[in-house]
């Protein structure tokens, strides 16, 4: 199951909650469906939580006195902490955006698990590759699912190496020697919070700090939003442990080839985080140059698909001369709800998502700039739009080299069949979506622009070469 | 933890549905805050599950063919189930009244299990003993737990012994000589259902039968309801499965010496039901009957607290020729939701929910029965409303003997400081709630009320001998 | 429009949202799908009202200081004051069942009205007869209408009056002499209440008063509920004005021969309620007790369809010395939202909702009383279902005579077409419902348990005198 | 009471629900806070409306035989109309925000009038400046208001002239020569869509068409969202009627000097409109040019407060030669519904609304655009945010003078003692907010942008020259 989701962990002397609540808020674009926070609550605060709180009462348990509350919900952050009570100095929190269907409030964020050594919340963002395989072999010992995660696989198996380890962390690292994929994991021990990163560092995390607050995030702009500095990113492969004397210990699980995601800076990530070094913003505003070199085409305008391809829109503008004009204006009341009433035509959405500026189009000679092309049908629309309104010539530039193979490790995209660019070639899919001209930065170019040498990264939506091998033909496809 | 409840199953050769939410409608005196259905539902019809429907996927278990779709959720049978979508031949269902603050959707039932042999349902009505014990123990064999439920400890046990035995039905006798209280389980496992009755037989069950159908339900009630006829009681330690061929294959686990709760004739049951042979209105009625024997007086008319009080204080009238009347009316549109907007008067509720009949009152000789009085608290403002309405005699008349003991096997009574009778004296209740004369029927003549012998019984709130030994000091106490 | 209705009114020197409250909360049997409070606050405060509380802002009018919140919506009174944020020393209420479909918000009640010589609240039980005549003549003044209601019609009415006469009690006496029908009202108007009833008296209104405060109700039960004395009545063409010295002033608009609604006392009306001079619970037994000696027959028990039966079944039983029993029970958690899922079988709701007790029913000669008989089908399936349960013979008696002909003054009847009487012997009834003998109490016994002179009374529905003659005609039929 | 609204009618031989919905759907930058739709109805299928869909019986009514439907509520469009069963060749609809907190669905539009000559539903967006005094006038023949909106007003005006007046059209007439102010509106009457523009032609209102339906409108943006071809704008003084045949029939009202509101171009009006004329957004590209010519600064790149500033910016750069550059992006997640649960910073919502590009603002000299300082405060935290990014430099360009007057006409602006130019020198001003520089477009610079000559406009906002004398004396202030 994929899903694209956001981590976050505080660890303070005061009370984290306006910490967890904004931090999440600012990460909103990795998953809108579900949101959850977790805190340790004292025993002798217990009694306090409400609403539709939860909490697990640790009867029973041995050799930990803390306590875990959880509040979590479907929807977006505003409306699932509408009404919060929670309160505590160490917690985490998520956000989820579920593709296969498989949402529901069961499969939410953070999930807490209660044990016969303790009681721990976990909050996961990636995508386990071998989860068949792990969830079947935990059944075979008795294992019980309630949920259809990963998250909870890594947690039972967590669970299981901590019967036979004496600490939390041995047990972290032996779970780590079985997980295969993409896992960035905040977990909430015994007043601590413990950041871990896979062996190949696929998604983001990061460790931000202020006085008083050590924070662990999915990405630099939740330390943004809380006014907390950047301290580092995780390491591939690294345990970061962050307790009582706020120190943070550093441990190192199974070493692997390093591949971060190329497309959390192409289209994922905010534009003002900052991944493993390389300013998000930086790197889509470079795509436009470098497109702009690669592909030059004489222009009046170049416009932009709003909002995602605005930033290299301007990059290539600003490199081009060729002025930057907003051709299309987004409704700023369109959301998820858009739904006509008589469900007379399809195609009116786009209409009514973006507005064509008949100033900007008429009789101009277009670059129209985006970060990708899926099916192929939005841009289609939105071409036919632009030829109605008089564009003169339509270029379509697009940011990314084409995506050929579905990703195994976090990121949503279409299965192959899908993918206007897996079968078609470039002058196939111009024909298709009725443009003057296509083209798409190319792999070096994207390489350049990022900056990280080849090996370092996971390009394998576009070359079809997985950093995990043997793995992928199992899955779900 | 303590819970009150009704179980219901039902298997047949066409829809189940109705007659589960009917009958779970009739049994709702039982618990009114969460409600749940499971059906098997045969893997064709999987994707049909909608609204706020689970659906759990059995994927990677191995052993069976058949799965399970559940709808639950907090309130009433008519809210729950106001768009029930599920469809199946086969089901299971339960109410639930929570009574120590556990409550929640995480704890409602019935309970989904997917493991490595396969899937079940279950849901129970009673309460467990050892439960802190075998929680502990299955926690050291790396269980994790998701709710704070027996239920899920008994599906459990019933799941680890199923790893070690070949059928599913030595796995529940293997589970049944692990478990210490009281337990009416009903089971949904491959198109089957499977109902349990503890040793000693604390809570009811029944088996009933139309031509198609059979069913098993915590009160014959239900039967009634949904027009079936009644077939026997299921027998103390007898677990009784029926499948495809809708023959009713009975076995038997670990035998104990019966008790069956007196409290379950005298309060819990719904008037209308026949529990182990005995019609519960009859007996409510003899009660009646026995206490204007037992404490007679002579007065102008017999009134009750409705509507707990009606049935005992028609059968003291019927017996006493003293004429019944209606002294005290109920509110009908009384509810849960009744708030004083400004919470000027506590008081002012009993006044609403009770309306005097001034005529039946006023310059009479009154005696007002009512089934148990347990903090004191509202019989003294009744008894204050009905002096000021004129009564010139209050002779109050309880249909059960004092309860001063705890019950450990599913009733929820307030712990005994809490009991009126626990510490006090006939007479100083008498004084306390301003009453011109109180009595409580005898021990004998309840036991003769009801007709079994006393060994038969458990009596434990009013005598403190418990049918348990060993346990119940462990107990959350 | 027909519609069952309540109304309060309360002036006092302290806050009286509570007594509206528990007041309209007592009167929920005369309406349960709207409710509203309205009250006096002066301009200061006037920032106050929030939530759903509208503000009517008088702008622009003249000769009044004071303004007047009001507070409504669909729903039981403890749904609609949830959160009823409204705090006044001088206020009004109304509870509404609206029996046309012509329900909604817009026509909840108090309505208030801003007009160039001030503002007032207004709200009202009962039926104009007139009402078709009266809007159009206001319309050719200009008159809009913005509801469908008589309420604002009077409003209107007493608006355009008051234009013409110096004071508002002028108006209203003016406003009466046009005025046909059934109209119990209580408005709010500058710090003060005023209570009318019409020239007939069909519906009641009391007068109550404590210390510090006096109240207009519908029903006497609200001047229990908020612990009030009962004054008296007000009179059959009664203007009654309640102001700050809080004496009250009584003026007298124009004059008909009286006639109070028989239904009051055999159906409509709280048995704890006494009206013009009548105990409502006394004449129910007085019923029973009539309809003993008018229609006897031997028989083993009296048993009653709950709720509306029970209290005259008790007097039937207790003057024919036949026992009473609870044969039938009701469901208490049987409510408005009983639905099928599958609506498989629209009879199964009256065995849920009626649970027939086998020990009371199985063997015995039964006298059934009910107070009435509409289509019949209710009944006609209560009697299958008590002969299924074993019942030897079943004798139906009802406290009412039959009713034969609509009302037109503000009770809910069927058209004459639906009444199972209208058409139909009293021996082809019974043999409709399949009972073994069936009787009515007889006109003279009626009037002689209610205790009014024949033509002091509204006996219209069962003899076609109707109190107000040419004007029946036109109405909806 | 001030309003911003949107208006929109639609006629058509086929159903108009769809254009209705999407029409208001992208009008809603004109309100957010209630809509409403309003259908002529045959009499046949009155009884369809369902749902909260209130339905106005027009019983008793002479004159007419069409009936008309609303349906309205709270909220944005897509929420309101999430059910909406309306049917309809002819319809209006309206969006609405209130600013005076006189909010509620009882001052939503459009309102139905049903009266003596038949029925109509009305829409309007504009503000009469002598409400009070027609009111009064209203009510002293005998009106009762309802609400407390000008609609009303103006509707039971046309109510009373038509009671004068043969025709419809000569009550529309009749009624604007004692109507002050603005108002552009929409009008169902009879099958029939009327558009009326106040002579001062204020407020938008343009008629478009396809094949077989007309619309008229508030922007021609509803125009785009409908697929329909811009006709003509409604004419100032022009009451122009679209029934059955279709071709539209133009009548003219009282005749005053032109004035057509500045603000619509500046701010108000969605930037892909044409208005009178003159397209939005090349208007606000303009005010960029000129203000890059009025008040140049040597600076390293040009950002915007976005949305609002975004288009004058880019005008700015393009002209300027500075580079555009994204220093502020907007939190796409950020709602009406952020609340930090402990409201523990204020401030914080602007950094979580506002996200700063640390590479396009750290060591940058900065010209920041807006098109307007209300009071200030926002600003202000963003130029703090600014530098604490490393800016070295920020020059603050308005794109429209100093807004020191009240409007009185329809757009909400705060009362003059809260405008931070009101009483303050520019230089204050820079010197309060914290900038480098600041600088306004100049009130030739904007005349000049627009186009029109300054005798045609409504400037009244920053120059105190008011196009209706004598009247805004007497107004809310």
């Amino acid at each position: 199951m994929k899903e694209e989701c956001a981590v976050i962990g505080v660890c303070s002397n005061k009370d984290v909650i306006d910490q967890l609540y904004c931090g999440l808020y600012s990460m909103q674009h990795r998953g809108q469906e579900s949101a959850g926070i977790a805190v340790c609550t004292d025993p002798a605060s217990r009694g306090e939580s409400a609403g539709y709180t939860g909490h697990i009462d640790p009867t029973g348990n041995t050799g930990n006195t803390s306590s875990v509350s959880v509040h979590k919900g479907m929807g977006l952050v505003s409306e699932v902490f509408r009404n919060l009570e929670l309160k505590g100095d160490v917690g985490i929190g998520h956000v989820r955006y579920s593709t296969t269907g498989e949402s529901g409030i069961g499969n939410s964020q953070p999930m807490v698990i209660n044990y016969a050594k303790g009681s721990f919340a976990i909050a996961h963002n990636g995508n386990l590759v071998n989860s068949i395989d792990l969830r079947s072999a935990l059944k075979m010992r008795g294992c019980v699912f309630s949920t259809t995660t990963d998250t909870e696989i890594i947690a039972k198996l967590i669970v299981q190496e901590h019967m036979k380890t004496d600490t939390f962390t041995d047990a972290i690292k032996s779970a780590m020697n079985s997980l295969e994929g993409s896992y960035s994991l905040v977990i909430l021990y015994e007043n601590k919070i413990i950041g871990i990163r896979d062996p190949r560092g696929f998604r983001p995390l990061v460790l931000g700090r202020s006085n008083e607050s050590y924070v662990l995030a999915s990405e630099t702009c939740a330390l943004d939003a809380i006014d907390m500095a950047f301290v580092r990113d995780i390491k591939p492969s690294e345990i970061i442990i962050i307790g009582d004397g706020l120190k943070p210990e550093s441990h190192t699980g199974r070493k692997e080839k390093i591949a971060h995601c190329m497309f959390e800076y192409v289209y994922f990530a905010r534009p003002d985080s900052v991944i493993d070094g390389k300013a998000v913003y930086e790197i889509r505003k470079n795509l436009g140059r470098i497109l702009s070199r690669e592909a030059p085409v004489d222009a009046d305008m170049v416009i932009a698909v709003p909002d995602s391809g605005i930033t290299t829109a301007i990059g290539y503008a600003n490199a081009s001369k060729i002025p930057y004009g907003e051709g299309l204006m987004k409704n700023r009341y369109f959301g998820r709800t858009f739904i006509l009433p008589n469900q007379e035509e399809r195609e009116r959405g786009v209409r009514i998502k973006l507005n064509p500026i008949r100033s900007e189009i008429e009789g101009k000679r277009l670059i129209l700039v985006d970060d990708s092309i899926v099916r192929g049908t939005t841009i289609k629309r939105i071409i036919r739009i632009l030829r109605e309104f008089g564009a003169s010539e339509i270029n379509v530039r697009i940011s990314c080299p084409p995506v050929r193979f579905p990703c195994f490790y976090g990121i949503n995209m279409q299965t192959c069949e899908e993918f206007a660019a897996a079968k078609k070639t470039v002058e196939e899919i111009r024909e298709k979506i009725n443009a003057d001209s296509l083209a798409y930065t190319s792999l070096e170019g994207l390489i350049k622009a990022i900056g990280f040498t080849e090996e370092k990264m996971c390009l394998a939506c576009l070359t079809g070469d997985y950093p995990i091998k043997d793995k992928q033909m199992k899955l779900e496809l």
